[in-house]
């Protein structure tokens, strides 16, 4: 029998009497918090034949800094453990190890250990480890009725980049200057470490988590955990100018609210105020926050958001 | 061409700058350090089908928690990483975290995160972090001609329990009560937690690291970190008295020396403070810190000991 996926999450969670679901595990020390996180990435799912080797040690950093940068928590180092197809070259490995160094340093932190083995299958599980004040950490829990809804960045990026990617197979016409905006972004995914931070400096954001797996699942899992509900506007939504010109409604529909890849954070700001929070950094008010449902204005239209993603096990239940 | 495990290993230092190599990775906090490291284990290397996934889940904790203990900290928490084959039962898995958590608590520690994710291979990421005050902390450097090398309980336990697996391919006749001591010790190591907390406390030891590859290839890993030598005792090892009953002295130094799997800690202490070391826990003066090369005297012969342990990739590197 295969695993039921929600199941196993649930049953996980009630093994390990863990109490909260966060970006990161939590840990007091004195003033402070050690915020802790693991992601495991591997050839089959995480890997297209299109990444560099550069790329995937890149991502493997950024997909754990994502989540201490999801807590307003401060980067203090990340560890590797590689596992390697014997027939993979030095060259190859050398340019993970180059990647994940890069990324590491461009968000101010090291690569300070790990382990490697041989493995059928290159997978990749990193663990980053984080600091903040216990007075500054922003978890996913907190967001009230009211609460204004926003969003780093621009969302779709990296789903239209998945698109680019099957340029053989789609019917879409996108620029090669465009088509490279695209794939970077999926591919050398940009945490917010700095925005994480300033955010939580802020002291206004009441919930926040990062939207990897797509801005539709990553609003239910919000409303879950704090019993409330959202609205979104569509056209308040930041997308790309050229998204519009490749897709159609459809189609950018699915991109931007289901696809995920976008390492963006998506939070909540009391409104009152929200000028503290814009001093913090950019973002984009794309709803509110409201007693029950998950829906989104399009047109005029008010529909329910379905609660979907990136379709894959870790995905849905990230953290334990 | 297949990877020169060597030339990674150092290569993966260069590239990312590490100066120490320890069994864990060290961040300081104020008058702390704390401590972090990260094992991957998985089924093709580690898990035989021998094993239950109970003993999967203690040992993918158990061998982390060893190398928070070999740097003398308190184990602060567990994060674990699961790939997992599509095919395997829901109760497969609640063992695995049931093994898990059973050697979280046991070292008053907790799996407190994690990821999960379907894997080809049955594949196990655990991290773990602890905390040692900043004057307490053991490193592996710091030996010095002249201290007293010493092990924590027995050696050669978790060998002799590889070889009991192979019960129908060899000529060893092992009672079943003395089996079962052999394989426990293989698959439900206990890792030195308490022992390494308190000799950091008595501030007598010079050097330590955990000896699960093998005592002669961590002895080589300590002589080259520290410069020094070793020479060692055979009759002053300390074995249980079956194994003796069981093996012939070839076989018996084989399983002792060069084969691994015990969580046992190895540490050099100054000969002067011995009585203060013996006051933290139980363990065995084997030898002496010396000038040049890792030497053992057998029945008043001395040899040179050689540089081998558990033939893996990641057992001769295990910390990056």
């Amino acid at each position: 029998m295969e695993l039921r996926e929600f199941e196993l999450v649930q049953r996980i969670i009630k093994l390990l009497d863990i109490k909260e679901v966060d970006d990161c595990a939590i840990l007091p020390f004195g003033n402070e918090y050690i915020v802790i996180t693991t992601d495991m990435l591997h050839k089959s799912t995480d890997f297209p034949d299109s990444m560099t080797p550069w790329q995937i040690g890149w991502m493997a950093v950024a997909v754990n800094l994502s989540d201490i940068a999801a807590m307003g928590a401060k980067p203090c180092g990340v560890l590797m453990a590689i596992g390697f197809p014997r027939n993979i070259s030095l060259q190859f490995f050398e340019e993970i190890i180059n990647g994940m160094n890069a990324c590491a340093k461009r968000y101010n932190t090291k690569v300070i250990g790990g382990d490697i083995d041989t493995h059928q299958e290159l997978t990749l599980v990193g663990n980053a480890i984080g600091i903040v004040q216990k007075d500054l950490i922003i978890k996913r829990k907190g967001a009230k009725v009211g609460d204004l809804v926003c969003v780093t960045g621009n969302i779709g990026d990296a789903a239209a980049g998945s698109v680019a990617l099957e340029v053989l197979k789609n019917d879409y016409n996108i620029p090669d200057n465009i088509r490279n905006t695209f794939t970077t972004a999926l591919f050398e995914p940009k945490p917010r470490v700095k925005e994480g931070m300033a955010l939580a400096k802020s002291k206004v954001v009441t919930s926040m988590m990062d939207i990897s797996d797509g801005l539709a699942i990553s609003l239910h899992e919000l409303a879950r955990i704090n019993k409330i509900g959202f609205k979104i506007y569509w056209n308040r939504v930041p997308i790309l100018k050229e998204m519009k010109d490749i897709f159609n409604l459809q189609k950018l529909l699915e991109l931007v609210l289901y696809t995920g890849g976008d390492f963006e954070l998506l939070f909540t700001v009391n409104p009152y105020k929200l000028e503290h929070a814009k001093r913090a950094c950019n973002f984009t008010v794309i709803g509110e926050v409201i007693e029950n449902g998950v829906f989104i204005e399009i047109n005029g239209v008010k529909e329910k958001l379905d609660d979907r993603g990136y379709e894959h096990v870790r995905q849905k239940v990230q953290k334990l």
